[in-house]
C-alpha cells in the first residue's frame, strides 16, 4: 500500500518486464509526479485532482506518477503520464520548465527520506499541472475525485495517501500559494 | 538609458507623483520583471517578445516590467502590468505559483548587482509567463518584437538591452530550457 | 498578534518613523523571512529555531523577519536581520543565491493570500538559512528554542504562529526533506 | 568529446560493467551535475572551479558529474562525486534542499534538449556547492582550475565545454547572482 501506484499498469519502456524488475534493484529509476489541478483564470488552483487505487488489500489516493521513458524528454513524460491516468480528453497546461517545484527521494527502506516505495528506488521530479479538459480514471484507477486546495490539504486526506505523497501534495499547495 | 522602461507611464498607486519621487530614494519597490513568451502545446518556447522603448536620447529593447501596488497581489500585478505593456488581448497565462524564477535586485549604483536602475532600487520577481491572444505595443513603446529563443539570446539582443535585463533574459531562456 | 514579529524594533531605514507609518499604508514594501536552523555535516537540518515575541496581550513564535532597507542587498539584509534576532554571534551561512524558496504576500486585509499583517502589504522572499555560531534572543524576543524538525511542523507549534507563518516553516521543512 | 566526462572512472553501482552498458540504452540514468564555486562570507561567488578533461582525441573543461547510485540520497551522492573529483579534503557545503536549480536533460541524439552523452540518457540534476577546503583533481581529470565568475561565463571557457555543460555553467552563475 505503500508503492506509488502507477507501476503496475505502466508501459515498460525498451526492457522487458524481467529486465526492468532486476533494474529496479541495481539502479534508481526517474520519475514524474504530478499534482493535477483546475485553475482559474488568475491562476490560482481550484481544485485538485486525486486517484484512488486498490493495492493489495488496501485503497488509497494518489498523485499522477509514471516513469520517465528511455530518450523521453521529461514534458512528454509529463503528458503521457497524465493522459494514461486522467484519460486523453485532459488537456495538460504543459510545464515551460523541466526545473520541479521539488525532487522526491522513495526509498524501498522506510525512514531514509520522507518518501518510500517498496519495490524501488525512484527520483521523482515533482510538478503541479493544470488540466483544461476532461478527466476521468484510466484502468488502474478506481475513481478520481476533485477537491478543494483545504480538503486535499486535509489530515483525513493525508491518512489515506501512501508513500509520503501527502508532504507532496501539500508541499505543491504551498507552493501555489493555496495552503492556509 | 538604463532605467527599467515602464515607468514613465505607470500608474502611481496611491501615492501622489511626488511623494513616490520621495519614496524612491527611502525604500525599495517591489517590482514584478516578466519575460512574455510564445509556446507551443508540449510548453516549449518557440517565440520571445521583447519591448523597444526610447530613453532620453536612446533606445532600447525591454521586458515587460512594473510595480506591485499597494494591496495587489503578484498575480494580479502580472497581468495589469502585462496589460499595460502588450495590450487587454495579450491574455496571458498566469502563473500558479508566486514564486520567481529569479530575483533581479535593481540598485541606483552601477555594480552592486548585475542589475541598475539609475531612478530607484527596486526587487523584481522574475517570471516566464506565455501569452495566447494577440499582443501590440502599448503607449511608451515603440514596438514590440517576436524573436526566436536563439535571437533573444544573442549578443546583438544583448547589447540593446539595459540595466541588465538582458541577464534575465537569458536566465529565463536557459530556465524553460530553450537556451542552447 | 497577527502581525509579523519584527517589527516595533527595526530600523527605520532613512525614513522617519513618521513616514514609514504613511509609506506603510500606500506600497507593498520588501521583507525577507527566515528560518533559522542547525544542520548536521551532510546538510540535514536537524533543529529549527523559534522566536517567541509578545504581542498586545498576546505571544506568539515567530521566524526571523525584517525590511530590506534602501541600497542594501538580499543577502545583508539576511544577516542583519538575522544578527538582530539571533544575535552578533550566529554565524549565519548565507544563500548563495537571491532566489526565494517561497514568496509570501501578507496582506493587511484577511483571506487575500495565507499571510496577514495588520499593519502593511509586505512582500516577504522566504529562505531557510543555517547558522554555525552560538544564537541568543535579542531584545524584542521573548526566548529562542530549538525544535526538531517534528516538533516544528506539529499542529500545536502550528496554532502558536501567527500570520499564516506556520505554512512558510512547512514549506521551508518540506523544501529541505525534513517533512514527515 | 561530448560526454559528460565523469563516467570512465566512476563507481558501477551494483551494476556490473555489462550490465550497466546494457541499461545504458534503456533507461534515464539519474545523475547529479555539480559547479564547484568558492565564495566569500556573505555567500557572494568568488570562484568558479572547472575540471580539464580528455576525451578521444580531445579536451574538454566540465563541472562535476556522477550517477546516483541504487539506494544513494541525492546529498550523499553530491559529497561522492565531489569526493572522486575534487578530493577528499574538498569539504563541500552540502546543499540543505534536493531541490536543484535546473534541471538537464542529456540525450544521445543531438539536438533533442540543449544536452547532449554520446553514450546515455540521462537526468541530471543541478546544483551550486561551496567547497571550503583544498581541491584537487582525481584521477580522469587533467587539471582543476579556479576561474572568476566572469571569465567563467566568458565564450572562450564556452567553447571548451561539452555537451551543451556551458548553458549549466551560466544558469548556476545568474542564479547566484554572478552573471554580468
Amino acid at each position: 500500500m505503500t508503492d506509488m501506484a502507477e507501476l503496475p499498469d505502466e508501459p515498460t519502456g525498451w526492457l522487458s518486464d524481467r529486465e526492468l524488475e532486476h533494474v529496479r534493484s541495481e539502479l534508481p529509476l526517474v520519475y514524474v509526479n504530478v499534482v493535477p489541478v483546475r485553475i482559474n483564470p488568475m491562476g490560482e488552483v481550484t481544485e485538485v485532482g486525486l486517484l484512488l487505487r486498490a493495492f493489495d488489500g488496501g485503497i488509497s489516493r494518489a498523485i499522477v506518477a509514471g516513469r520517465v521513458l528511455y530518450h523521453e524528454r521529461i514534458r512528454d513524460a509529463i503528458v503521457r503520464n497524465m493522459e494514461k491516468d486522467l484519460g486523453l480528453a485532459a488537456m495538460p497546461q504543459v510545464p515551460m520548465s523541466p526545473t520541479p517545484l521539488a525532487v522526491a527521494e522513495y526509498f524501498p527502506t522506510k525512514g531514509v527520506t520522507p518518501f518510500h516505495d517498496s519495490r524501488q528506488h525512484a527520483v521523482a521530479l515533482v510538478y503541479v499541472v493544470a488540466v483544461e479538459g476532461h478527466c476521468e480514471p484510466q484502468q488502474g484507477a478506481l475513481d478520481l475525485t476533485w477537491l478543494t486546495p483545504e480538503e486535499a490539504a486535509s489530515d483525513e486526506i493525508a491518512s489515506e495517501m501512501a508513500g509520503g505523497q501527502h508532504v507532496l501534495l501539500r508541499q505543491a499547495l504551498a507552493h501555489c500559494g493555496a495552503l492556509t
